[in-house]
């Protein structure tokens, strides 16, 4: 296991939602069988990247390269006697540093984590392991994934926020260093910077993958990042396949294949939070999204033109304050026992989280509960109406690093402003993101939203997206 | 911290429903306040009953007397000042060791976990010292909270098991060491080792009270054993008021105060699993106690009377298997790190739940919710008909150390059969015992079951049932 490399400096990168060419693995396990590449020659690749760009990226926490190396000649040989794991036998992969890994420390972006190691795989991990994926290193993350950022920087522009909590896990698919990575989200942490990192990404259905022992938070999720759809589906699949989902949840529904594009018949588009504050150009760009869609036939339902839609835009409004309230009451009794041990180490923006947990009361949190329950009837109300939704992934592309954008309160926020990601968590309901836009140079995702359970369909949506529409160029 | 003391002789006592004198909390305080006792005094009392028949009971893991008369220094001096945290304040408690306590280790009953000592308090074990209780030990749990025994023995009988998982937190109320001590249920250890140990118990409604870090079993609950009705509403409601429920459920209903008795007007008899195995003395008693509800008024809708009670019947008819199916599935990953980790260590019948949950799917697994489902339905049917469900809380009073009763397939099981357990446990639905039979000496309980979030209902007609169904007394 070695520590993450030091800053040094390094060429930016421009985006181009048509032009960049992402780093893919589901087209290369052909070449395995076939014998002109292999895992370890792949696993190769991703290291020679990684000592390229991780100097200024900054996206690993720690590597277990001995490790993968071993992993991917095991998953070398399997291909070479045609008997691979799965589909994913050999994909280098990144874990979020909130997860459990057995070979590596889990520091959870806090001090107070430092030398934090369980020996345990977190039961995706685990399962990741058991389809021959190549664990290769921990990720990033914001400190216990809330808001006081860590040290990666965009792929695209260092000199921006990568988005959180899951920065690294979106900066090193962004960075082409791994074809996937996992991420965590319990307001806005997986789609936001998967929009500001040029990812796919899946922040599943409520439940729908398997937390391990991050059980804590009551709309949590992991989730997938990737560099194409396929290899985003093909991920989330194996470890639905070996690990199931949460506990008393039924797991995720779908096929083993990543789901064929299909054009869907009728979108609902949703404004949320984030549409007054969505920056004019990505409002442009998103704009001309809808109507590339509408000019392909597929049905618009617009805010204002539906009570249902209207009803559910009424409880997504306060999507934020409401996510965050029940994450600073569910969290509160864990954040008292790190002050208790540690006294110091705690940021600023987590003391205000547990300071709006210490002053809510049991009925306060009941009624959260029952707005989250509305606001989840409203969702399913519209299932006959519209085969999903659609909207920015965010208000814009990366903000500078230090911009407090999302700070909301006194909860100080500088990874990027989450407004258009609460919804669908709070909801319980499974997003897409597709990297079909760019404003100024950066990447701004479009996500597609489902009903609980409709993970596939709205992949498959969003693959039918990602074809057919046109990616928007706009200037920033 | 002191671990337990070893084995040795000492002498055992005959329990009758009638005669026995449990030790309580809730009537001590008014000396506190007088200054006629002190929590300090109580505790020292605590500590000599222990010093006399731990050796023989083993109900205790380690202690810290250190800390506890620390703690009950520092209530004495509240008390005295009139300023008490709690109408618990002072309360000396034992915690089942699951549960993280940051003074003492966490020993889970298994040699894999000897030396974890996470510095952290439970969210049950922060909100219990919040409101002033005295933690004074960690209790023995069978491995890992499920079939392999510990070392307690029954405090009636040293020849016969106190009943599992939470064995010592039963035996040490049952002799008296403590008023009141944490278990956790998830087939059925809380109901029957408070059956066989004369306790009353809360088996709260599912996520009522915060399991902490133990999220990892979707229908396992926390519950409280306490010598007396008062002193268990009072541990749990002091716990919910502090720490809530689990993340995403609304937490414990009811009042502060414990709840008074209350007379039901119609309760219907449940039998499950148990009513065949049950024992002929047992199964006379517990008739014995229906014909004095019967006598006092209250209407018994027996099995078979009504559609609804069938149908419910029916669903719980395989509790226990469903019950144990469903947690090798969810334990399955935890396990895995475990053999992956350690390779021994690990008792032959944990290893056979986890080759059980091994040769389950995914759809194996979604088909037991969807039974669990549907059990609940059926259960909430009954809502309008009965105000509660009564049955014997055990098959009969504790059968010898090493007795394979609970035995199911390879699963060993040697801590009493839980076959009348299981069914509050699948349920959600919230269950008092009341230690209101003897069967040759030894303790047999009587539970009342009720609808979801009926806690404080069924607590005021089980406080009734004390109060008013005279104590039966039946030969072995």
């Amino acid at each position: 296991m070695t520590d993450a490399p030091s800053r040094e400096t390094s060429t930016q990168e421009t985006y181009s939602p048509g032009g960049f060419c992402p780093l893919t693995f589901h087209d290369a396990t052909e070449g395995f069988s076939k014998g002109t590449d292999t895992p370890r020659d792949y696993l190769e690749r991703c290291l020679a990247t990684i000592a390229s760009r991780e100097p200024v990226v900054q996206g690993w926490v720690c590597m277990n390269e001995a490790g993968a190396r071993e992993a991917a000649d095991a998953s070398s040989a399997r291909w070479k006697s045609g008997t691979p794991l799965s589909p994913i036998d050999g994909m280098p992969i990144g874990i979020k540093d909130l997860l459990e890994t057995r070979d590596m420390p889990t520091r959870m972006g806090s001090p107070l984590f430092k030398d934090n190691h369980p020996k345990r795989d977190s039961a995706l991990v685990q399962a990741l392991r058991q389809a021959g994926a190549v664990v290769l290193g921990k990720t990033v993350t914001t400190e216990l994934g809330m808001s006081h950022p860590g040290p990666t920087t965009n792929p695209f522009d260092a000199s921006r926020t990568p988005g959180g909590s899951s920065s690294g896990s979106a900066a090193v698919v962004g960075a082409r260093m791994v074809p996937a990575a996992i991420g965590t989200q319990v307001v806005g942490s997986v789609i936001r910077p998967a929009s500001f990192c040029g990812n796919w990404a899946l922040k599943p259905t409520q439940g729908a993958l398997n937390r391990g022992e991050r059980q804590g938070l009551s709309h949590s999720t992991v989730g997938v990042h990737a560099g194409m759809a396929e290899d985003m589906w093909l991920v989330a699949a194996e470890i639905a396949k070996r690990a199931g989902g949460d506990p008393g949840y039924p797991g995720l529904f779908g096929p083993a294949a990543p789901p064929d594009p299909r054009k869907p018949a009728r979108l609902a588009v949703l404004h949320g939070e984030g549409w007054p504050l969505t920056e004019p150009a990505t409002r442009a760009a998103f704009e001309r999204v809808l109507a590339a869609l509408g000019g392909r036939g597929v049905a618009l339902l617009l805010p204002g033109e539906n009570k249902l839609l209207d009803a559910l835009e009424a409880s997504v409004a306060d999507a934020m304050s409401l996510s965050t309230e029940m994450c600073a009451f569910e969290m509160r009794w864990s954040v008292e026992n790190m002050i208790a041990q540690h006294k110091d180490g705690i940021s600023a923006s987590l003391r205000a989280r547990l300071e709006l947990g210490r002053a809510m009361s049991t009925d306060d949190y009941r009624d959260l509960l029952r707005r989250r329950t509305e606001a989840r009837t409203r969702l399913a109300a519209l299932a006959p109406l519209v085969d999903g939704f659609v909207a920015p992934a965010a208000i814009g592309p990366a903000p500078k690093l230090g911009t407090e954008a999302g700070t909301r309160g006194t909860i100080v926020h500088t990874t990027g402003d989450p407004s258009y990601n609460a919804m669908s968590s709070i909801l319980g309901a499974p997003v897409v993101t597709v990297p079909l836009m760019a404003v100024g140079g950066l990447p701004v995702g479009v996500q597609v939203m489902g009903q609980q359970h409709d993970d596939a369909a709205i992949a498959a949506i969003a693959r039918w997206m990602a074809a057919e529409v046109p990616p928007v160029e706009a200037n920033g």
